[in-house]
């Protein structure tokens, strides 16, 4: 068996999320899928970094798989394009040792969150960022950023979904990027908790409307309490960049 | 009765096209079902520039329509998108004589054909622009390009379901922009017949493929059969730019 480390990229609007559910379209049953047609029907089982919300993208999510097949490990690219759905694509394959795991050998990944803020909805870009035709004091929300940063315990910051025991979690970066209407902001940790990125924008665009001040992110962190915290930030405007391995 | 003239923009790919057809999904009916709408049901007519194909989007279509509402006309483009769905959106309204028709007050159209030239597919871009993984060389499509511009009979640039007699007119610009994988050609001309773009570009492609030559072009115009340009080109590449009236 060869284990083969993929990078995919996928439009998250017309799929359920990445995990496979039972009759929802997924992009962990269109991956399995593809594979499944590869290996003359045999099923394969596909493991990602992990999950993606309905209507979340991702520009470099990691999956691995095991196969029996013989086949330059470059060459699974093209195989598995030409099954593939034209919202999934993948990047690169390249063939990994065992103790290889798309999951498990995580060290860090990077997401980022865009919003824009046109007066009117974009047709082009309304399920790939976060319409906000409002006001936002992005200095305000670099400041509330800082807070963020850093080994915290992100109980507040977490999905009350989440069955992780242990909330505590590195964020080693969050920046901003402004160009004409865009903002996009870019965050890097060891880990992220369900839903954290996205109850961190909704917290930081509450610090950039007004209706937070920046100190207040330190005292909602330190409250360990999903309730706290602004609400989640819609899915159409996150993308999961990059994932790091060491 | 006071006419409005409304600048829209729109997502093409979920759509039957611009204009109404019973049952299908089309632009028009989206527009038509929010005039009703905010009309209290009574219904109200649209004409727009010109009909889009399946598919086929647009950046600056101009729609008109008369209206009994008094309403300052800017606050049209409000009313509208508060009604209509996330994939057409009013850019700006304004009030226009009734010697304005969208259609017949025209005096030019600019169409913006966009291509992409990655190996592999990319998912955001599927629906948004022509994947052409193949080598293509601008050089020589400029040089054929230079054989449409001007005042010619274009019957071999247009499809064989039109119904216009006169297939005379008049390109004034093609010009080609290229940004790392991107390449986009930009047409402008006084008016332009049923997918006459589509089959330029399809035509362009194939001069810049090398299976045919740039003064080949020339001979195609002056066959005026349809039967000897090439293939049209995919819808998802093309936008309706910009319309432009006296």
């Amino acid at each position: 068996m060869k284990r083969i480390k993929c990078e995919i990229m996928y439009d998250g609007s017309r799929f359920s999320g990445y995990q496979s559910q039972p009759k929802d379209r997924t992009v962990q049953r269109e991956l399995e899928k593809a594979l499944w047609k590869i290996h003359k029907k045999v099923p394969v089982k596909t493991h990602a970094s992990g999950r993606t919300d309905a209507g979340v993208h991702a520009m470099g999510q990691v999956v691995h798989f095991d196969t029996p097949i013989t086949m330059l490990a470059e060459r699974w690219a093209r195989a598995l394009n030409g099954e593939l759905p034209s919202d999934i694509s993948v990047k690169r394959t390249e063939e990994v040792s065992e103790k290889f795991h798309a999951r498990y050998s995580v060290s860090g990944k990077e997401y980022r969150y865009r919003i824009y803020r046109t007066r009117y909805r974009d047709p082009f870009r309304t399920v790939y960022a976060y319409h906000y035709p409002y006001p936002l004091d992005v200095s305000r929300m670099k400041e509330a950023a800082a807070y963020l940063m850093g080994e915290h315990d992100f109980t507040s910051f977490c999905s009350t979904k989440s069955d992780k025991e242990n909330k505590v979690r590195t964020v080693t970066d969050i920046s901003f990027f402004e160009q004409g209407d865009d903002l996009e902001i870019r965050f890097k940790g060891t880990g992220f908790l369900y839903n954290m990125v996205r109850i961190m924008v909704g917290t930081l665009m509450k610090v950039g409307n007004g209706r937070l001040e920046p100190e207040d992110v330190a005292r909602i962190l330190a409250q360990r309490d999903r309730n706290r915290a602004p609400q989640t930030a819609p899915a159409e405007g996150l993308y999961l960049w990059e994932v790091f391995y060491e």
